[in-house]
């Protein structure tokens, strides 16, 4: 580093905002390691404390981005606009959404993450598809992305390097929790793909990182500004997280989820959550003059197949058995499948999200640490969501595992998780709020 | 560590107060290395910013004494009483009041510290006396408190061993700003001293550690509250370091001021603020009914020649040549000696302290670094004060260096760094404020 470490940090320590010469030094420290990691932990804390302005944010972004290669797709001639979600539980959204944009003709690069604590991740679930492979050079990503409109990757050491030493400090010191390194973190990644567009899925509730409605919309207004500074387009919506998205809470459950709904079985919530991010993406690439002939195009391909048959492609170029599409069965299953019973008649008056989060991961459906493996087969299927009616004895849930004892504990904690009363509940809006 | 470390690390980061036994855990995480080293520069920055509640700051110091081993003198009959001061450019006043008060009937046992950045260290002092040596077992250290009243041991990792790592941590990470840090990193090695009684000597002005008075009076008062609340006695003086202390700095130089002084040649400010002290420090014993008392003690064993056999009693049992107090010439001396002359006539208008610690720091006299080596013999020999007439060409300081060119150089830092003017300047109290 050019600067002195400590007086860099410092100067935010005392509230200063740092140059772009300042953060540039200090990304550049992080990728060499002359930035210690106390240094780095010390850093992280005072941004988390003090915040950083607009403009630090969007210089921090673009250094990290700048630290890795940065992808470059002018080969292809369409819009490269992505989805990126702050995560939550059950959402396989873009299992869903790539195949369905690169079927209106949208270039979708998606780097997309692996999942950590009670959140999933699209590379865990893709992971369970026999054959199925999201390791690939960046060449072979930008020919898949050509060939099919589609292409998914594992986060590599070539993309973003300093993001990755930043993120596995910020987990262990405290420090995760803050708009501006949540914003650099997330960006530089997606701004890595060389994408024209991206649309944000900010989630707030529950079991999402933002619980609180008033955070989640300055992550949300944070990200859309720093990623228009960085010179992309940006829209983004508001979702609720305080019940699981669709039914299936599980990797290779999620992909069950995903194949059922390619073939026109879809839950109303991870339907309307898919139409309303891909309306957005569609707009962003300017391929529909407006919000409802876009809907309209994106339902009209959704219900004749061609998504189904985008999927197909996309399965057969990245390694996966297109088989699974019409045998599901190929997927496997987890040996032990028990169900949750209502105790007693009503209604279901809550769906945790986070409870149900950390039973998968209990269920080794997810990981408590970074190198933790995951067991794509176990997880749970809900069967009643809230606000339905139940009988006592009728199932609410199933519960996957891989032993009898996980899956009757699970079982337990599934019932405890999703109480019935008297009084019907409704779930609130799925789209809060819109930011474009 | 018992508790998840990024949890509590958030905990603080929230603002939210650490019971004692999680600062208990930290610092066994500390001294075991299960917090990690971004973990501690994390949790060191989230005290910067918000801060510890008195009893936070006390559980703190408590815990970090307690890493190591606590002395205790049981077996001396006297009080134990130390003084510490924030550090400061030309403070010698430890290697005087020692022997001051030992001569007075108080035990002083007295773990110093090593010089870093501008602030000279009173264990560098006494290295520069040949074969004087601060390193024995801590067996020995009672041993010497107890046949001459006092002894100056060099900080080992048997002392505080927490407080160690945490510094070293602090330093390099922008984190050393904090009133809670500076307080239980200051009073848990002072505590392990096994000492009835502190004093606190807390610098402000331009060369001190807060440079701002009500800095330093909020650390007097963290100080003052953190000692009484950890079970010993406390009184502190808030006093001037906006110009050096004496005329000598650099280590031998200001050992051969300290020898003169023992003979009855004292800078005025330097004898005030060794008596100041004292006093101080006689009352905390009760060896004096006040403190008009205590000052004609003191005096008096000082004009008597007592306190030079003392210092010569101490000089023997640590190893010190005592031939030095008829003959300091043995302390050897800079190969190249050159005046500062006066440019014009007028007064000296300031004697900037910051500035003159910097070119002893230059002249290879402190450390850049913590395990950069010291030279005993360079420094500055001020033959002017602030607010002294001089005429041109006259004499206002001499500088002792290695080469002949770092002695030019830093001559001609010294002339800017005392500006000579037309007004007659007077320099403020030395004390100014006393908390007991």
């Amino acid at each position: 580093m050019k600067h002195h470490p400590a007086r860099l940090i410092a100067k935010k320590r005392d509230g200063g905002a740092l140059s772009v010469d300042e953060l540039q030094d200090l990304v550049a420290g992080v990728v060499d390691g002359t930035l210690g990691d106390a240094q780095l932990g010390a850093f992280l804390m005072s941004v988390c404390c003090n915040g950083m302005t607009p403009e630090e944010t969007a210089t921090l972004t673009l250094a990290m981005r700048d630290s890795g290669c940065v992808l470059n797709h002018d080969h292809i001639k369409k819009k490269k606009i992505d989805k990126h979600s702050t995560g939550g539980v059950g959402d396989k959204v873009s299992l869903l959404l790539a195949p369905l944009l690169a079927a209106a003709g949208v270039a979708v690069p998606m780097v997309s993450g692996r999942g950590l604590g009670h959140t999933g991740g699209t590379i865990d679930k893709l992971a369970s598809i026999p054959g199925y492979s999201t390791d690939m050079s960046l060449e072979r990503f930008g020919e898949v992305l050509d060939q099919c409109g589609y292409a998914m990757l594992s986060p590599s050491g070539e993309i973003a390097p300093a993001d990755r030493r930043m993120y596995s400090t910020r987990d262990i010191s405290g420090t995760v929790e803050s708009i501006p390194l949540i914003t650099s973190s997330i960006l530089s990644k997606k701004l890595a793909e060389g994408i024209d567009g991206l649309v944000m899925d900010v989630k707030f509730g529950r079991a999402s990182f933002m619980r609180e409605e008033h955070d989640a919309v300055a992550l949300m207004e944070g990200l859309v500004a720093t990623g228009r500074a960085a010179g992309i387009q940006m829209s983004a919506l508001l979702t609720d997280m305080d019940h699981p998205l669709g039914l299936a809470i599980g990797n290779a459950l999620e992909v069950l989820e995903v194949l059922a709904a390619l073939d026109g079985e879809c839950p109303d919530d991870l339907r309307e959550l898919t139409l309303a991010l891909g309306v957005e993406m569609l707009l962003l690439a300017d391929a529909a003059p407006d919000a409802d002939t876009a809907r309209a195009t994106l339902t009209r391909l959704w219900d004749d197949g061609v998504v189904r048959q985008v999927f197909r492609d996309n399965l057969e170029l990245q390694g996966g058995d297109v088989r699974v599409l019409d045998d599901p069965s190929l997927l496997g299953r987890a040996p032990h499948v028990v169900p949750v019973e209502a105790m007693r008649s009503g209604f279901v008056t809550d769906v945790d999200p986070l409870a149900l989060g950390h039973v998968v991961v209990d269920l080794g459906g997810g990981r408590r640490q970074p190198n933790d493996q995951v067991d794509p087969h176990v997880g749970i299927v809900l069967r009643k969501v809230l606000g339905d009616e139940v009988h006592t004895g009728d199932v609410i849930a199933f519960v996957h595992a891989s032993t009898d004892l996980a899956a009757r504990d699970s079982a337990h904690a599934v019932m405890l998780a999703m109480p019935i009363g008297d009084e019907r509940v409704r779930r609130r809006a799925l789209v809060k709020q819109r930011l474009a």
